[in-house]
């Protein structure tokens, strides 16, 4: 709980309207877009909106002072719970903080606040003619705070890679309030340790992430999709690694098994050959169009060898947006498909894509759940997602052991539990699995230097007491 | 001084003849590239050269056990004093480790040990058909896990981004003597703080680099040179910068200013006209030779806009290399012009490096020393070479105040003190300059973190008390 006097100094930051304790309000602060169920456990004692970085410092201040637990979030569209307050305290919300602090064409630079969504940044950018690449499937009402507090990645990723490549400095609110500025507009920069990295993707533990300066490159003049057909998986990761290997890197390479089309098919009526095992959807852009003729006559050539089944080249923006319609419809359409499901986000070595699907397969079998796969197959990015019935004790058993065995799957071919979505709390059992003792040492002790009384989002990324 | 008794046990890790103490050889680790002077005070107390990591793991367990000082190095190429062992103790000399761990076609990427030459590396890959870009001028001599320490960058920067882009996963022997694994071959991955990029870059402060993960590219198929003389420094950078925005990006983009231009004219005994007041030198690749014409005739155009005065294209390899030659003798014509040289390396947006190449005239003039400006244009990384000799008192009192205006003009345009050399001992008066005090006191809870005795390279980045 905290104190009316403490409520009293939080008013007097962000003014009084912005300090919400009604109950109604701080349950809408309770839950994210992660499998976690609502529990009145994690309902914030108060939500904080400031719209300053300076009332962000003060709050700060005044949480360290007392030693009250801080949640920071955007509009809480992450997967595993990072935004969800477990010790109570307060809800830091940057929504209000939704501004563009500069636009700086010459250098290709755009400086946001957190809380801006992300598709307002690309928007911004893309009516300059300039890209701001990274599109996690969320990208619509995310905030662009959130996704470099995760390191949000995205279909574009393979050609364009994730949020942190696009990040160049931050302006971060500490523990105690201090207000920290790290990286800048210089393209190269070895002054000091690589502090900009390090907040990105540290889940709001290490900061309060309040202004992000980011790198933008020029858009692409013109794209095509292309829609493959295969009657086995190997022959699709087959085709796409064999395009990288060669040098035509495409925008986006999506992967879709059996279970995954015939769930889209049911989903939208459409007729699909029974004998297909895997479905790529793979977005290229270039200068012009002959540019993109040449690589989807290159791709084309290359499917061929490994016995693609139905080769589809778009002719019209209208002919792409239908062959994206149907990996934009694939989480609702898998959704449909049991009261529950589990997606994770496993990320694995590129070459060993097919052999984790095919032990999904098994784990599938064994567990007798139906697990639908699709993910970045161009990054190796997997999203397997174990539909289940939590009514159902034996599934509500069962379901975890099946989750172990995808996480353990990826980690003994040397991949990892998240390629995008962050720990959070669902992963955090498995760290140390993941990075060993030395490694979650390590990160515990950058978190006791940078924030020594664990207020910021606890019980986060690794289980700890408040 | 170290007791022989310590001595006896870290040649019981590392066998006898790998820990050396005469004077003679303790001498030869004293010094790197950087211009600080050789000092009695900067030699070593012993020379220890491990074989492999649990070797390295033994000598820091017994370092940080007896609070020893260890000072990692490599080849000692770096230009700002990173492996110069200020506090005595044992010189960590990496260069037995030198092998070749793991080569994975499939995946793209190479596990190399940190000791092993960066030119070594890039022609291992090359042999297999893959590409290593990142090329500091010292890469023929340097070692990978220097580079890895310092983040060094090179001319292939602007299209291929620095060291830093290639690392995806290191092992480190932390002060204590843990061994930590960090990253991998997810080519997503946020699972934990970025614990990868920390250590990349951080000289050798945090812990010592013994393996690294590298990505590699497919090697572009097809490459040429061209060379574009203008009368002004504006027409140069306005080029490099219109042809960066309508997207074309070449593998390197290199700029000499008039001073730079004579001092090899002279040393060449080549015949340059004197309105010249700036050389370009663009590299660019692609998949065949048609690809290279477009761009180069792209680049031609663009330069005529901003009045160039000569183009020249080169049509064979032999007319790429006596171009590149230009660029490559230029670090010694400009060291013949004096007795003694201040080479910097500061970094400032892109749309800025005209005005500071204008800036550091005007402080050419100020203090009547001839400075030699050249770099990176492509990502506006400047190396300004201030000529002087300090024998003169005159010369070596004014040097530093120069160096301090070059500084401030890089930082009062949001640049930074180091692009590509790090900071070392030469730079760590200005930090707090650059970063702020906030930023200093974050980098220091970090270090204190992970190194709470201060063993590790001490002295570097900041000054510090052993």
């Amino acid at each position: 709980m905290i104190s009316n006097e403490i409520k009293n100094k939080l008013q007097a930051v962000v003014g009084p309207e912005y300090v919400l304790d009604a109950e109604i309000d701080c349950f809408g602060y309770s839950y994210d877009s992660s499998f976690i169920p609502l529990s009145p456990n994690n309902i914030p004692d108060l939500v904080v909106r400031p719209a300053t970085t300076v009332q962000v410092a003060g709050v700060m201040a005044l949480a360290n002072n007392y030693g009250i637990p801080v949640t920071p979030r955007g509009t809480a569209s992450g997967r595993t719970g990072g935004s969800i307050p477990l010790a109570g305290g307060i809800s830091l919300s940057l929504e209000r903080m939704a501004n563009v602090v500069e636009f700086d064409e010459k250098n290709m630079m755009i400086t946001v606040e957190a809380g801006m969504r992300t598709i307002d940044v690309y928007n911004f950018c893309a009516a300059k003619g300039l890209f701001y690449p990274p599109d996690p499937a969320s990208w619509k009402y995310s905030t662009i705070g959130g996704n470099v507090g995760e390191n949000a990645g995205g279909m574009r990723a393979v050609k364009y890679g994730v949020t942190s490549n696009y990040v160049m400095g931050l302006e971060v609110v500490l523990a105690d309030g201090t207000i920290l500025n790290t990286g800048g507009k210089a393209i190269k920069n070895v002054t000091g340790y690589n502090l900009t990295q390090l907040f990105t993707g540290s889940e709001g533990t290490l900061g309060i992430i309040t202004k992000i300066l980011m790198r933008l490159i020029p858009m692409p003049k013109a794209r095509n999709t292309l829609q493959l057909m295969f009657p086995s998986i190997e022959g699709a990761c087959d085709t796409i690694h064999q395009m990288l290997q060669s040098g035509v890197v495409p925008a986006s390479a999506e992967l879709m098994d059996k279970t995954s089309i015939q769930a889209v098919a049911r989903h939208r009526k459409l007729d699909i050959d029974p004998a297909i095992e895997a479905c790529v959807i793979i977005e290229i852009d270039g200068d012009d169009n002959e540019d993109l003729e040449k690589q989807a006559q290159q791709i084309a050539a290359i499917a061929r060898r490994f016995e693609v089944k139905e080769v589809h080249i778009a002719g019209t923006l209208k002919e792409s947006e239908e062959i994206w319609a149907i990996r934009r419809g694939l989480s609702s359409a898998i959704g449909a498909m049991a009261p529950n499901r589990f997606g994770e986000d496993i990320s694995v070595p590129r070459d060993a894509f097919p052999a984790v699907v095919r032990q999904i397969r098994k784990i599938s079998e064994k567990y007798k759940f139906t697990i639908a796969v699709y993910g970045h197959a161009g990054d190796g990015n997997i999203h397997p997602s174990v539909l289940c019935d939590m009514s159902k004790p034996e599934d509500a058993e069962r379901i975890h052991h099946a989750i172990d065995e995808i996480f353990a799957a990826a980690l003994a071919v040397g991949g990892t539990l998240s390629g995008e979505h962050g720990i959070g709390i669902t992963k955090r059992s498995y760290l140390e699995k993941a990075l060993g003792q030395a490694g979650v040492n390590t990160l515990k002790a950058i978190k006791q230097a940078l924030d020594p009384k664990g207020i910021l989002n606890p019980g986060k990324i690794w289980e700890n007491k408040v």
